[in-house]
């Protein structure tokens, strides 16, 4: 557990609530030096915001962020960064009614067995708010990582049982289409699929997917330190997500080894996989390739069809949850995957810089 | 990442490599007052003994644990646990040409790339007998949390095509399966196919499930310490897992909100879900139904059949992969589940202790 | 080091500048249903506040705490805590003289060396002012060990040459007089010292010393967790402190071990210490006396007198600083040793509740 | 408090009591490649071995190590390396008596209170033989640091009121004195008021203090991570220190800040401190002049004197210690002290290696 903080060397902490003045980050452990507007963060912030569709809640947030330490004339001072994001929505009305229950899917039995009570307004800590400061933090570390010769690019693989076609990839099409797919033909018959069921009072689940490029041979290390076990943490971390597979993921286990096993080969002097079922980690070290994280997201659990459940009085009751809510999570959790990857991995390629002696040596003997 | 240590409160710290003289591992953190022996230990370490059937490694290893420090007079005295296992059955044999080469499938190329060389000799740190030091840790976890009600459980769920029905489960079945399966028809099958695979000269994939019983509601926290992330990177860390599912998993994705939410109902004065999709976790927190995580093993990358790949000169060539080495990974690492499981627990179960100020309160004030 | 995160169950993450928006910190662990509100932080901000008398910087900060996380209907959720205080009183002048040289004594050169840049602005991370997120943290720890019946007390123990007299302490006098002295006449004096110094442009440096009633035994760890080794490590991040005792301190080094063993008696059915040379703490835990740490603390380096320092373009140079500076640092420092204390505290009190396997178990089972 | 584990990239996990069957440590981080022997771990134990002169224990230990994993072919793997040291010279003997009182200046009574009971052969886990697995790791980072041009060097400033010259510093002289005084004039006058002392059946404290040379600026975090801060808790974590100073320590508090700034000066081109009352600490960051630390350590609590406790009846007695005990603990512990500074800088330079972004970049993209 070690407390809710993120990273080792890289170190995030987010703090904020749905319905508090603001949300916000702390990061320790930034590399001085490396040019830092709000706009760099901004940008990722966008893709994460409310109301920019018929498919996404109608709650208008303009979630500005705010820098209020750690950049000096324009760079990182390599001291603890702190980003604030106001809530300037919050609908004042009565909560009453739905502090009185336990929405079902949702956190509010679990927070109140755990502390006794909660902020149960709009889910409080265990809103998808939360994510503000994971996608701030790792605006950043996005950032620090394309100095590296590192891209990390999260899109939406699938929203109910319609995939995107990865032959068709469109880069482009990941911040143009409502649902963050990278494939527009695939995109406009899951935006039907999802009026479909918005229709219906109800809500669906759907598959993302992050794809690294450019990581190195060497990032990770042995036994718990596994860069593939850090990832799991860092996806399955995100609200709602309930399967993380690393490259061909759940196919592995009914493949034989001769199926499974990807050959070494040599292109231009390096070597190369012949293919990369591994998803770009072998022994929790990254090899060289692509890596390639999936995570599966279950359907928002707000839906307003009616439900069963109990209150605090423990009576069963019939409810019927109102408010704004995304009929699906995936395409606004996109860069949310995106951001903890890059958290994940530029935290194990700094720890990654001194695991040689002759490194060691090199940068102080020099 | 944070370095190879896990946990927080009960700490571990493995160490070890195939054939050097011995493996281990110091636990920092057990609470003191719990009777532990030897034998505690050692039927832990027996459930992944090499050498037991025909479907593992013939490789023999009696795998004698030593306690070294931190039980006195039959107790856990609050302070480190050192133990110990000793290797008596490395082969002596020549080395130099799996040195010169990157077994596919492997992290030999991946060590190579991070540190610059490796200890080749069966793996070194990277083998499967790593999971010695989890085992013995994970043993005592296990029976801490037993005092507390807690019971995990691990088992085989499927082999290749092959599942365990689980209308059958017999808890007695998978202690006495070759495959560790709960489902003794399943088991014959299994065996059968594994067997042609072996004739094969390859190995085959599989599923592995772990079920805990009697976690109180309240277990974990909110943000990156959530329960499931806990449990992802655990499970993840075990080597050839290449994904992870809590609860229904995978199947998420593709489902309907009314159709995944679990509606909360009253029990005997309690409340309790009417399904358990979530596997028994909500919002990273335990929700007082089981907990139900599952692990997809890739098949062992060691296969006698020819492959190819690439030697540290640079040059591509065909090998053939000698040496000892179990067709599955999953009959024997099914121990290795459970005691990741219980190490992730009951070090959650113990930072959950100060989470309310009127614990510290009537812990310090009584 | 491990990043610049205090605490491993309570941890926080301070952040700010002396010359950028805001400064503030994140709280980590606070355990749920403490009463909290803003004056409970603002009374402790309060006493570190400068501009009170002639003998701190004429610098004049309301420091005005605003929570903005963590808070729910006036007590803590347990989640993450968000606390931020404005910069208001930053004087726009010509930073560029003191951005070319090293000021003696500061952490300009230091900063530069590291980093390649710093922020020059009143010293950047480096400045006192970086306490506030310290102080508005240790307020709340300060009234959680209230709950608990543990008090935590800071003074003023010396200031250059005059030393408090502890036969006349009195508590009130703490907060009223203008070192922060608990013996009115020793401040009297004290005062007029620092007025001479300030005549002749110079600084002085004083002791601090922290008192700890009502912590039970068996608080701390062995090795390496000793409660003594997590105070001093808190205390010596206080800026310009430059030595640590518990206890009888450095006077140890020259006795007997039959003039410093502390014996033990009985009293009132109690385990009780006849002395307290040991400040409380024995083998690195607790004893259930009462806690005694002192700091001694650097003059504050800037002076207004002629100095000698060298620039970035590597000349030698005379310099006479200006600006609003303290002549001494003690007085306002006091409640940061206090808060850095309670911190350490409450934290080790935290760790302790999972230390022995019955408090899991009735804490479970009951 | 963080548990019981030692550092951030390059962590440690000691472990093992006074009468278990061994003692030993298992370091995580080590970088690999660097040459390493049983011989080089060896020379350290040695220094702090009991039973060399008349002025310590006479118990027998030859503390030979041996090295489990993490090194392969003469070489650091970078994996977990675990070294072990056999107990050899339990004496099997009655401990009843002592089991069952409590003896002042140890932690017999707060680990009873702890725990709720202790290993009380020869003090268990609180013995000063628990330092052994400190020495061993440390002879690793002391290797690691001269590969880095740094140099650490502690000795026994003073026993009793017998302080060492510095002006006739031998560093020969360290190893070769029984006290590990590098002033031999001194270390004659000590020994005779050790004699004295033990014929009086008492023991006596004293000083030691260690000397960094070559550790360049900019190591250290500002905030919690300073290099000082790091010290100050790695110093006080060795048991019966008392104090710890930095640099002039103790002495600026009664100081102006005229006299107390270390002016900064050219040298050859370089900046250089004037005087050094600083220790090479400015603001938590080496300056790049020597490192200084100064522990101040308690008289050995056994003493064969005559002493008043309680036992664990409750009932008020008069004991006398037997067994074998050093009449002063200095002479052996200054190693220790040695490997304590060598663990923190050690990994205060690795964390530094990655707190610039051009480091990253040149790192990854040479």
């Amino acid at each position: 557990m070690a407390g809710s903080t993120l990273g080792n060397l890289f170190r995030i902490s987010t703090w904020g609530e749905s319905h508090g003045p603001a949300l916000g980050v702390v990061i320790d452990g930034c590399p001085a030096g490396l040019a830092l507007s709000e706009e760099d963060i901004q940008s990722y912030l966008d893709r994460r915001r409310p109301g920019q569709s018929q498919i996404t809640t109608s709650r208008k947030e303009a979630d500005q962020v705010e820098i209020l330490s750690g950049i000096f004339e324009g760079r990182t001072t390599g001291t603890h960064i702190s980003l604030l994001v106001r809530n300037t929505s919050q609908i004042s009305r009565d909560y009453s009614e739905i502090a009185s229950y336990y929405r079902p899917g949702h956190a509010d039995y679990t927070f109140d067995q755990k502390y006794g009570f909660r902020d149960y307004r709009g889910g409080g800590r265990s809103s998808g708010r939360e994510t503000i400061g994971r996608v701030a933090a790792g605006a950043i570390a996005c950032k620090s990582l394309r100095e590296l010769g590192v891209e990390v690019c999260a899109y939406t693989r699938s929203i109910g049982p319609i995939a995107a076609d990865l032959t068709r990839f469109e880069a482009q099409a990941i911040r143009e289409t409502r649902t963050a797919m990278p494939d527009r033909e695939a995109d406009a018959r899951a935006v039907a699929y999802l009026e479909e069921a918005i229709k219906k009072l109800d809500s669906v689940g759907g598959v993302m997917e992050c794809r690294v490029t450019g990581v190195p041979a060497g990032i990770g290390d042995p036994v718990f330190g596994k860069l593939d076990a850090a990832l799991a943490r860092a996806t399955m971390s995100i609200g709602a997500v309930k399967a993380v597979e690393i490259g061909d993921g759940v196919q592995v286990s009914a493949r034989y080894g001769s199926e499974n096993n990807d050959a070494f080969r040599m292109e231009q002097g390096q070597v190369v996989k012949a293919t990369n079922h591994a998803g770009g980690i072998l022994g929790g070290i990254s090899d060289g390739s692509d890596i390639l994280v999936r995570a599966h997201v279950k359907p928002t659990p707000s839906i307003y069809a009616p439900q069963q459940t109990v209150n605090q009085s423990g009576e069963e009751i019939d409810i019927q949850i109102r408010g704004r809510h995304d009929p699906i999570i995936v395409p606004r959790a996109v860069v949310v995957l995106e951001c903890m990857t890059a958290l994940t991995l530029l935290d194990a390629m700094m720890t990654n810089m001194c695991c040689r002696m002759d490194s060691l040596t090199e940068f102080y003997r020099k």
